[in-house]
């Protein structure tokens, strides 16, 4: 199934239109605002307004409806076109050349008429209005864009299932897809056949593939209770292989295990070069790269790191890499949360700042970017990572993989749509600007 | 699918449980506040205190996770037990004679190891509360009850859907659910059979009935363009039809019709007595039950409701009769909204406060109640509808079918399934009390 925004307005879905190469207007989606569907001979215009830029009367948008547009006119007269709670009018504003990339302040004033309510109330007027992300028309080479499914967090299973935040990933013409192992696959690590059947319907249905599923090597897994103990080589050879093989089951390419820690400064417990020595045969048969992450507080110039890349190089292996979150560039603080004091969380909340152009030491052994973030506000403005320096960096480093959006902003349900696409939207016009 | 309330503890599976006939404790339901799902052996416990009731420490509970019931030692022990993102767990405190019916304000201190956060911040700690309500044990008798998805507005198709509410109806101990045919059918009028198999499957799991079907009869239906004309008899009495015939599909027993009005005092469409009577005898084929509603700001002594009334001894029909919604007895005001001026909204939105004892006079035609309702408190007090009178009244003057919960106060996300929580607790305590 898919679920709706909970703003009339839908983030997902507004992008300019194209007529034979041209393009002619945008479109975006309206969820019905009352609490029932209704015939569309009921529908009494749109009036759709973004400041400066279009301003149109109510009989000017056209309306889709069950794949078919209709001028309003159309919809009066029409016979069985509905407009259903389940689905999303699509609403189509002629504009010759479209609308330029990023936000846009986007008001509407809807009128339906219901025959219940005394006429002289009538129609029902719906004035809303929205900061809404047009889904880019910046290319954004040389990199490729998608998008982890951490970013929904929370809204996950509560408001948002897989259909819904893979057709938003598609909107944004994006083609990558990274889940969780944990976290998207239903009775993991033993999914349903019927739920992976599903799952490749789907990404062939949105035009995506599978990028970085993340795993956990949960070192502690039994250091509670009265036999507690640490976790085995053996035991956390069988977690990051038993991963491997999920991950191949759904198509991915890369599997990023999150190790268990031992210090303060992340330092991975001791069983992981082993760990991940005894499962390198399996991931070179199911051709899957293992990429461990270069995470905040972490930098790329420190012993984790040069760890990591003495594994490659002593094991000369071609499956296992390096995972970089953009994280690491966060040179402003993330503001505090309720409650939170000053000097009273850790300081790497604040960002650690590694100098972009430490990428070049590494960027060989790179394998995949999670493209961090927690905040991009009404203009477009990154308020923690600095992009453009970032990605000049590693354009001139020359990676051209994948940037995975990963919002870790505020978890306010329906808010990492639309601060995804304003991430899509800001990041590929930054890349063909350098 | 499922998908879980955004609060940490669930309205939704907090109840007392039994053992042999004994009420031995209570039990609630968690959302896994990860972002990933995880070992069982990974939780270090749960503290949970009702203020005045119980106080218990972490060890204390029991965890059901894939339908098996563990101490909190045995999921330490344990392999391949798993907290699912998507599985709420159940968390069983005892408390011999378990908590009184109402309303209670839970909290806990929940703790999660997690491997890959240093040592010295391990566990993480989740403490969260909330007032939740207790599934009635108060039987409620002689009236039984169920649930509009209407209740669910606003959050049905975006945080809620089919399988979600019916859970959330059913674990209350209500019986009956009602639906809107143009807002819960999907591809209304004509859904797929696969749907409608669903939907009784569904109903079989939770043990609930089909009981009042809404529909519309837009008079307005091509009242505007450039061919505007009025709705003809034929038109309406399709209209209608078209929902018996949906309505006995789904098994439902009576249809309540929302017809057009023609004035400000809700004065119906001339077209409704040929309307209806036209639609009789397939009512009866059918046997299903056509029954508009007497709704606010129209009282139960008015000409509409007369005419009805006529209607019935006219045609000695049994097909026919009255829906009763008890926002005609509200006697306090529902706030104003934000940007609402006092004066300037329609007077009945203060209540018409109709005399409970006025269901004497046509009780004989009631067929259906829908128990709609605004706000219940903290303190199980309803704001705006005098139950205890309106209850008394009903069950004094015979009536022993249903009270169907019509939410309708504010569309907070998530808000209703508690709200309709508390409606139940408190008519069926009530009930119990006359």
């Amino acid at each position: 199934m898919m679920l709706l925004e909970r703003d009339l307005i839908q983030s997902v879905g507004f992008r300019n239109v194209r007529e034979g190469g041209e393009i002619t207007g945008f479109r975006f989606e309206l969820r019905m605002p009352s609490y029932r569907g209704m015939a569309a001979s009921l529908i009494d215009g749109i009036g759709v307004r973004i400041e400066g830029l279009v301003d149109v009367a109510p009989d000017v948008p056209t309306w889709t409806l069950q794949g078919r547009t209709y001028t309003l006119e159309q919809l009066w007269q029409s016979e069985g076109v509905r407009w259903q709670l389940e689905e999303p009018a699509v609403v189509t504003v002629p504009l010759p050349g479209g609308l330029p990339d990023g936000i846009h302040h986007l008001e509407i004033d809807l009128r339906l008429r219901m025959s219940y309510i005394p006429q002289e109330h009538q129609p029902s007027r719906y004035q809303a209005s929205k900061h809404v992300t047009l889904s880019p028309e910046a290319e954004g080479a040389p990199f490729r864009y998608g998008v982890s499914l951490y970013s929904y967090m929370g809204d996950y299973g509560t408001n948002t299932d897989l259909e819904t935040a893979l057709r938003a990933i598609a909107d944004l013409g994006a083609t990558g897809v990274e889940i969780l192992g944990e976290g998207h696959v239903p009775n993991y690590p033993d999914p349903p056949q019927q739920w992976v059947d599903e799952w490749f319907a789907l990404l062939e249905r949105y035009g995506l593939e599978p990028t970085n599923y993340g795993s956990w090597i949960d070192t502690r897994l039994h250091s509670s209770g009265s036999a507690a103990r640490d976790m085995t080589v053996a035991e956390g050879a069988a977690a990051l292989q038993r991963d491997l093989r999920l991950a191949r089951r759904l198509g991915f390419r890369f599997v990023r295990p999150k190790i268990g820690v031992v210090s303060s400064d992340l330092i991975p417990h001791p069983i992981w070069t082993e760990v991940v020595e005894a499962s390198l045969p399996l991931a070179e048969e199911l051709d899957v790269v293992i990429c461990p992450e270069i995470h905040s507080p972490t930098p790329i110039r420190h012993e984790v790191v040069d760890d990591y890349i003495a594994l490659i190089k002593r094991t000369g292996t071609k499956h296992f890499g390096l995972l970089l979150d953009t994280g690491i560039f966060q040179d402003r603080p993330i503001p505090l949360r309720p409650g939170e004091l000053p000097g009273k969380r850790p300081d790497f909340l604040d960002g650690i700042a590694v100098d972009p152009a430490d990428v070049f030491d590494i960027i060989e052994h790179v394998v995949f970017i999670q493209a961090k973030f927690h905040d991009i506000d009404d203009e477009l403005e990154d308020q923690q990572i600095p992009w453009e320096p970032v990605l000049r960096a590693l354009k001139d480093a020359g990676y051209t993989g994948y940037l995975s959006s990963e919002y870790e902003g505020e978890r306010v349900p329906w808010r990492a749509v639309e601060q995804v696409r304003r991430q899509h939207s800001l990041m590929r016009q930054i890349a063909d600007q350098l």
